[in-house]
């Protein structure tokens, strides 16, 4: 070949990577809030870090990585999950091994005031980031807006990462680990975990599942004040964005292999169950919850279940895809669900609101 | 027109508005971490809210509305932040003659831990919402998302709203009120304000201003300590942005008749010129920082400037997009800044690293 034909090769490929179209599909707006995307977004790669306890429970053996030291290395409970976090980021990085350079985007967040957690973890990648907060339900929220953006044709690659530390989070929500408080059995235990996905827009015989469309959700209030028992703030918000999801789309429950929820925990998965049905809507076929699989209720003394950023996103790495991979499941709804509350909003005697947002996940 | 045509009209417009594409133009990634739109998105309507403070400044008579009640007659400071936030996305709603349901998304952020002023301010709008964090750079992280997601045929309206206020902020970041500390010079003043924009795929007459592109931002950390001189802690960041932005599209600083930062204040001001001229770029006849025009430094005794989502967010909407609107300016780049500290960052001895993004406004 000429150079002159060369360099016209490289020049072609080039706009088409920079052309703004990915597949030839269109997104749509799906009824009143959900999102098709016109082209499949693909997980490329995920990533996922857990604790000691996490690593004892009935997941263990399927996380990529278990740290037996929950201090991180390092001399506070906040910068343990900064070094978490980057630690999930860079394993995502080498397991697919992409260059941080080739990542166009980082969409991340944790439940820390002013994401301390992602701000000092995620710096030292010198990408671009967009900081997000969404309680719990973060992972899902990074997922969401990272496709949005592959999906434009603004990026090809994003990562998009989550968190969450047990020890940060009594910190920062109820009480120093020091204090060594009691806790109801409505109480959740807060995952010590981090899981990475890097989200592309072109297939490559690697992917791991395919993201075919998103609901975001809406903050729903009931009104109740318990942050010992986030499970049932969170259950009417899980409730609203599936029904929603379900309506858009004008889908039964049994399209999905399972409807997912983050960390709703044992009491918070009767009540978005029994809310639904109110609805004419019966999920109990296909819900299952992440905060409920990855701790042993009875052996771990983690009373409600897990919960965290960090929860649904190891578990949606290391189980959920997992399961569809193995082609076990074919599709999934997978909801993380959030609590909007912090120190001072409770402590003003204020609600604790729930958000979710839904994202549809597919076996290739 | 036979019933049988009206109703293929409403097919017709219906599959029309839910296809997915805007405009003809394809979204571009150009060069290392910007976005070119396509189409570019239509800021509809804006609105801005302030306090009496804000009021008696310099672009008082512009703000569209002054509540001389800093406290906007809730019983916390929190309450008064999310009170501040409703009553601008009602205002903007208002001014557009827009009803909530047609806005399909909420893109929303501000200053405090767990971002409670967002999720109390506008949780009775019942719309899908986008919890977002990114310190006082929020107004652009949320412009900038909200633009991808109009850009990427997923939304036809958002609304992009941020807040702050000074008795929040304080509380959250240095000392309550109630202390009555002294303040060193190098201190910025956080603005009571809020900013609401909704953005639009499609033109009407009514339109304010145009997005075309953005730049997206990464965490800059000079190891600086002093959240009492975050001027200084976020001018690297606001330098880095603004210099990839010109190297991504090519383009020397008078290509904009401002370059506008959110508020690095009079101290970071002369940060941000110096370390652009140390790379060969001198912004001094395009900088302006919207901290410095919203107070008067001698009479009003805010030292550094005014800070704050809400500080880049209110004067965007009452100053800015007005210049455009009159065709005094053609077009700017907005560039808010934000420092990502938390009061444990700060407290465990941690820098205050910072982060900016880059918006470009047009005039129509």
């Amino acid at each position: 070949m000429s150079n002159q034909n060369q360099r016209k090769e490289v020049e072609n490929k080039l706009s088409q990577k920079h052309s703004g179209e990915i597949g030839n599909g269109k997104n749509k707006m799906v009824g009143k809030q959900s999102i098709e995307f016109g082209t499949p977004v693909r997980i490329r790669c995920s990533a996922s870090v857990v604790g000691k306890k996490e690593g004892q429970g009935p997941l263990g053996h399927l996380f990529d990585k278990i740290c037996t030291d929950d201090t991180f290395g390092t001399k506070s409970w906040e910068a343990a999950e900064s070094a978490l976090q980057k630690a999930t980021v860079e394993l995502c990085l080498e397991k697919s091994n992409t260059n941080i350079e080739e990542i166009r985007y980082l969409f991340a967040g944790d439940l820390l005031g002013q994401c301390i957690a992602s701000s000092f973890g995620l710096a030292e990648f010198n990408r671009p980031l967009f900081g997000l907060y969404g309680a719990c339900s973060t992972s899902a929220l990074s997922i969401t807006l990272g496709s949005i953006a592959i999906a434009a044709g603004v990026a090809d690659k994003v990562m998009c990462v989550t968190s969450s530390h047990f020890a940060s989070a009594e910190k920062e929500f109820r009480f120093p680990l020091e204090y060594g408080n009691q806790r109801p059995l409505s109480a959740s235990w807060t995952v010590i975990g981090s899981g990475a996905f890097l989200l592309a827009d072109t297939p490559n015989e690697k992917d791991r599942a395919i993201i075919t469309a998103v609901t975001p959700g809406r903050i729903v209030d009931y009104g109740l004040k318990d942050s010992m028992n986030m499970g049932m703030c969170m259950a009417p918000a899980a409730a609203d964005v599936i029904y929603h999801h379900l309506q858009d789309f004008q889908r039964q429950p049994d399209y999905y292999d399972r409807i997912i929820t983050g960390d709703l925990g044992h009491v918070g998965k009767q009540g978005v169950i029994d809310l639904l049905k109110q609805k004419g809507i019966d999920i109990t076929a296909q819900h299952m919850d992440c905060g409920i699989e990855i701790f042993d209720q009875v052996t771990q003394d983690t009373h409600a279940g897990g919960s965290g950023c960090g929860c649904a996103a190891s578990v949606l790495s290391a189980y959920i895809l997992k399961q569809l991979e193995d082609k076990t499941w074919k599709r999934v709804l997978f909801v993380p669900t959030g609590a909007l509350l912090s120190k001072v909003s409770f402590n003003e005697g204020n609600s604790v609101p729930g958000i979710a947002h839904a994202v549809v996940v597919e076996g290739i």
